[in-house]
């Protein structure tokens, strides 16, 4: 498989030739896997409503979840900072932390739970300060840990109760956020009411998390559309596979080995939006989860920029999807309580890139447009985010020249690129029904990667 | 002077003896300077409001405010896309800035002014695209143009009158924004009435934009803060500068040479808001521009990280701050209309830094003070923002070793390290009775360094 291919490159052979350090291996999610390969710190710094239920999900899983740190090696390290509202917590967070990240095992997996500094001003001045310096903390954390450990925040708003984590909690902890490193995502009050509840009290990651839901994937005839067809597949969607005619042929094995069906579909054409439309209603009647990851490049500084590849790159990555967006949305039928929409922004569309002023343009404005529909879409009980990859290993960036790609690879926390899976897993563990206390938020794929800002 | 032994060694000795390129010299204020040394293209998209008053600044200071671009270089090109709203908006504005950024001069200034992607989603959903495209547009230009010139956004709230920008405008036109590159600010309707009106009507940047204005500068004897206190006096600020008593000798000539005096105080010391307030009463009666500059580094891996170390940079960079900051709210006397705070926050604040979880805490912890008063403050008309430093040049990075050094020094869209007086001219700016319209905003002095996210 390619992406195999591709890490045992990064690993042995180039690492050797190149002289540089052997990056770590990565954990990352296969079928029947537990949640944790081993026992986890779960405690809380003051009365954090969320530590008593992970704990309870730690154990669930088969695993023991300890309190304290002991002589045992960690696979987790959860801190409740919810209720974390002085300098004195933060220090206390500290305290916690110093001894529970020198036992942290490879792949492991740090995760804070904080509150949100605009709720958190509403108390004190001193509160916020300390709510925002966790984003801080949790960025250093992730840039200090080694051998595939990452560190990552969950901000929740006051008035999400614990269930509103948990599809979070159970991302963050697994394997499937292999790649999501020193990222802060927000959780609010769940939108939607979750299609299947009895997933949010499974005793470990259900097998098919998104079993009963239909997924469309647009430009899924390779690459990073097609690990995301295949994920979602096997976790359970019914596909539906969208990609231009010329890529007709791949476009079908995807549907023929995900059991999906597949739609030769230009998304700029002026009838692109009906046609989706009519192919859903007619097969499926419903649209669970919506990704717009169909998108392409047409490089040039903006010195020597064109207004074909401009509008090409323009119409492709954001015209088409405000277009079908809006035309699911005006249907009123497709959508419904609990439907989520993933789109495909970049890394480059939140810092800004040489050369890619157009693509850069397109992301930033998915990024706009996420924002923007996040608190429309909530009154139908959808959910719209997006996420941003960083560097991944896909036929694009094999054919870079080997200094810019390994430069691309390196440049990040985990010392390597990601793989099509990892932006596959962070959109499954969006699309699900249980996952609406999460909306409008952009989630880097990034490794943490140094570039962007 | 020191800085300009810097600013010499990496243009010539040291990028001579590492075959780097030279880097560029970047144009940096000097008192009678004019506003801009060339034509300006200044336009608009749609039915922008502030194209009129910006080219009438830009004639009044003695240079001709061009609307389309012809053979001469340009010295600044200004863009009002406040009236962006559509994606043809972004390709009719592609259409102006590849031509113009071809003719741009060395430090030559690209500014545009864009709507708030918040504010614009009321509008359509495509507009809040077109808002935020721009936001990943100027990232981009800053990244791809080259000796020294800079591209900066301003994201105008809609009920920000065009004399709210006037005092930015001229800030990122001029050469006091020499080193902030690849930002965007946003400006909301003015807090505080201006208390020197006429200054915003004048053709040129006034000689002293700051006069009659009483400023206190933390961490003043020496490095950023010291330049801190020079530049606030070039600019006509009557000085009160703090430091601990260890630091009385230098503190006491920097009082000196600007004309002010001199507070030895451990500002976390139990008495020092108390004793702040008793100087600032006996001496002004009040206190126009507080900048909290005052830090300190005890850098250590989390994992090694001691309570005293932890406490230590704690104490001084944030609960000092919060301390000083609320007792001068509670006073209530000596801050008054049109009164500015400035907080120093740091990159790392934002990003995070491997190494300085103490450090990034504190400086993250600034930032959710910074955004946690500003409403609070506005009330009194009041301001509260933060600059956050990249690399500046100080004693403490002169004495990193030098492959450290110069690749911190490199990672910036600037080629170069940020000099004091940059951080300083920045603060000046955020300074002024006449930036009201900025609030709870944190500026990046850091020549769009690609580390930080």
């Amino acid at each position: 498989m390619s992406t195999d291919r591709f890490r045992d490159l990064s690993n042995t052979a180039l690492a050797g030739r190149l002289g540089v350090p052997r990056v770590p291996l990565l954990r990352r999610y296969e079928p029947g896997q537990a949640l944790l390969p081993g026992p986890a710190l779960v405690t809380s710094v003051g009365a954090g409503r969320f530590a008593k239920p992970i704990r309870a999900l730690v154990e669930e899983s088969g695993q023991q979840a300890v309190d304290e740190v002991g002589d045992q090696k960690l696979a987790a390290v959860v801190v409740d900072l919810t209720a974390a509202v002085t300098l004195d917590d933060l220090a206390a967070a500290r305290a916690i932390l110093t001894p529970a990240v020198r036992k942290l095992a490879p792949s492991g997996r740090l995760l804070l739970l904080g509150p949100e500094p605009a709720e958190a001003a509403a108390a004190s001045i001193e509160a916020a300060a300390t709510a925002q310096a966790l984003d801080g903390l949790v960025r250093t954390i992730a840039k200090e840990l080694r051998a595939g450990a990452t560190a990552n925040l969950l901000v929740v708003a006051a008035d999400a109760p614990p269930a509103a984590v948990d599809s979070s909690v159970r991302f963050f902890l697994s394997a499937r956020s292999a790649y999501v490193d020193g990222q802060v995502v927000r959780i609010g009050a769940p939108v939607g009411s979750p299609q299947d509840p009895a997933a949010m009290d499974s005793p470990t990651l259900p097998e098919k998390p998104l079993a009963g839901r239909v997924a469309v994937v647009t430009g899924a005839a390779r690459g990073i559309g097609a690990a995301i067809a295949d994920t979602l597949a096997r976790d359970g969607a019914t596909l539906v596979v969208v990609d231009i005619p010329a890529a007709g042929e791949n476009l079908a094995k995807v549907a023929n080995r995900t059991g999906g069906t597949a739609l030769q579909l230009d998304i700029t054409a002026v009838d692109a939006p009906e046609r989706l439309i009519a192919h859903l209603t007619q097969r499926h009647g419903r649209v669970d989860l919506l990704v717009h990851n169909a998108g392409i490049t047409r490089d040039k500084l903006l010195a020597n920029m064109d207004p074909d590849r401009w509008n090409a790159v323009l119409n492709v990555n954001l015209r088409a999807q405000l277009r079908i967006t809006e035309a699911l949305l005006a249907d009123g039928t497709l959508l419904q309580d609990g439907s989520r929409i993933v789109c495909v922004s970049s890394q480059s569309g939140i810092g800004g890139n040489r050369g890619q002023a157009n693509y850069v343009a397109s992301k930033a404005g998915i990024i706009g447009m996420v924002r923007a529909l996040a608190p429309v879409v909530a009154e139908k009980g959808v959910t719209i985010n997006a996420v941003a990859p960083g560097f991944i290993e896909t036929e694009m960036t094999a054919a870079m020249p080997i200094g810019t790609r390994e430069a691309g690879r390196r440049v990040n926390s985990l010392r390597q690129g990601g793989l099509p899976v990892d932006v596959a897993e962070t959109i499954g563990w969006l699309g699900r029904a249980d996952s609406g206390g999460v909306n409008g938020q952009v989630v880097r794929v990034c490794g943490q990667s140094m570039l962007g800002a």
